[in-house]
């Protein structure tokens, strides 16, 4: 099912505050930011090997992040394993009977594909499946 | 400062109940079960590549996880980056004004030395550094 942590995702209140501590005093490398707009967030990735911390940002309060953040401050929002053939994946989970925030994939940062499980799945911790989007096979539901 | 990130650390009330999502859904590789009795916390890990999935249950009121899960309920509870020479890592953090829950390094699950940031350092996310304990150089305080 699972390649591996693609990313830890954490929820900020603003990434030119929390980057320096990543970039500087960690030493992880910077890859770079951007905007995902249908999300309304400003994304940041920095690199650990093959995992990245990925810091979000809302660009307004619509963000989910700005939602999360609201509710429960600044943290560690969820966790990201790199699948292949994500649209397999999802059908295979909701056939399992895992519940599903997203049960076809969305377009996420970085040309990847990505899709929620509910949080209820995994006792409260919110998993994130993803794929990257390198113009293979691509399953569109 | 920072290698790779080794594991991310959740919080569960039981691992029995936690471990089948990310041992039969997610077809993590379950690596054991041990307890770590300075902590009074039971530990199991499951490995997707180079990082690991840590669960964590108190054994007793007084564990830290028994704090968390009183405080915040289930979820995601540090971030784990591997380091080489942690005794110097936490010196030069010191030094650097990060501020610190364990100056000097201290056992932890799985024969690894440990030692958490403050998590005001990271923006409310807790960090810990680690080091296998591998019977070579090693700094005790």
């Amino acid at each position: 099912m699972v390649k591996k942590i693609d990313h830890i995702g954490i929820a900020v209140y603003s990434i030119e505050e929390a980057l320096p501590f990543y970039k500087d005093v960690l030493r992880l490398k910077y890859i770079g930011t951007e905007e995902v707009h249908s999300q309304q967030v400003k994304v940041a990735f920095l690199s650990a090997e093959e995992t990245k911390i990925e810091l979000l940002e809302p660009m307004s309060s619509e963000s989910p992040i700005a939602n999360f953040l609201q509710k429960k401050g600044e943290g560690i929002h969820h966790i990201a394993f790199g699948v292949n053939d994500l649209s397999s994946r999802l059908v295979e989970l909701k056939t399992n009977g895992i519940p599903l925030i997203d049960e076809v994939p969305r377009m996420g940062a970085a040309n990847f594909q990505i899709a929620f499980l509910h949080p209820k799945a995994a006792k409260n911790v919110l998993v994130e499946l993803c794929e990257k989007n390198d113009g293979g096979e691509r399953n569109e539901s």
